[in-house]
């Protein structure tokens, strides 16, 4: 596609696109699994290193891996997406840090999700995703403490990012 | 909100408020303190890991610590947004390494900046923000000198993306 | 530019330079130097540490560093642009992973790509590039194996970027 060939609606549609992916590794890393099971479709297939399954049999699977974890940060980076009408290919680089193990303590990955996207009744979902391993990187023995109090994150409904929005709902 | 009700005017908002997190950190990197003070109302609020206070009170508190490193680079990746009228709650990740520290050399940390940005006289500036602190790690040790001479960041206006300003300016 | 002076044709001119330097890591990373080579207009300048050149030269430069390494990751993050009509000025932060080096194993650089970018004919695209250094980070002997067999990149067509491309073309 040449530049000058894109429109609004492309916008709109690439941004609607990059919130799946978003929402995702907000539910991910807030451990709100139904947050991340409304990224896919009900018939969506998830492909990670270590496993291929329904959306189901993954929030399944990764569940017990995350919460041996203290906590995860998936940030995302470049997203490029190609538009074929109510299918889109869409990729997206992340860097994953997990601390917190019992064991190994941290480990960073980085990854590239390539997400086969539909649009069924308006919404964008994942109908097929590819987690494309690229790297992964042993930070044992680095992590360190914060050196004073401050704002931390949490998991579920007591993170800032969801008691702000019940604060803002009120000054509405 | 559902992907079809997203309007234009939805995407122009959350580029203006993507761009106040963008500027606070060029500003911070670059040492623009006037550029990171425009990033918030002049009532705005911060909070940080050993801090909260006003914006006078941050740059006061952030700018010693900032001289004393060779360094910064505030990392930004997902950016989600939701909009309230003139209102708006802002998440971004940020992953921000420091290095040329005198004593420890190196270290990296992990946040959300957590946004309740407002809309005043058509402006979106950070009403109060908390950096959320996830993770730190220690790079102590790991930093390596470049291999060859080449195009180097600065602080303040010698630095390029100010300079190319001044030159592609001459050419309009 | 204040906020409420920004309009649609600004949001498709951000996208459409952000689209170059995402296909230009694409392009390095997949090791695709046809896509890196038209990210630049055909007398487009290049800088980087150690290298000052046309495109072309660049290409010759940067290729064998490439090649002896495993694979490398250029995980972008803050885009900043300034327009000026057919010109503007483009940062944007990049984290670049380098694995598999057969002396040193793995490190990782610190970047902004300062673009000065032109539209010619309705295409953005790179007139001079500034690759600006911020820091290095050795990570030799911290890179560990996948824990399971699962999706992973490769260099050129074979990678699902592009097969799935394929793919959806015939369900289109």
């Amino acid at each position: 596609m040449s530049n000058d060939e894109r429109t609004v609606a492309d916008l709109l549609d690439r941004q609607a696109i990059h919130d799946v992916v978003l929402r995702y590794c907000r539910g991910i890393d807030r451990r709100d699994f139904e947050l991340v099971r409304s990224c896919y479709h009900p018939d969506g297939i998830d492909h990670h290193t270590g496993f291929d399954g329904s959306v189901d049999e993954y929030l399944a699977w990764v569940r017990p891996k995350l919460e041996e974890l203290e906590g995860t940060m998936h940030h995302l980076g470049n997203h490029l997406v190609e538009l074929y009408g109510d299918l889109a290919i869409s990729e997206t680089y992340a860097t994953n840090v997990h601390w917190g193990h019992p064991e190994i303590g941290a480990f960073t990955s980085g990854a590239r999700f390539v997400d086969l996207m539909e649009r069924r009744d308006g919404r964008w979902a994942i109908k097929e995703r590819w987690a494309v391993r690229e790297w992964t990187r042993s930070d044992t023995g680095r992590m360190i403490a914060p050196e004073a109090p401050g704002p931390r994150g949490t998991h579920g409904e007591s993170d800032l990012v969801y008691t702000l929005r019940e604060r803002v709902s009120g000054l509405l």
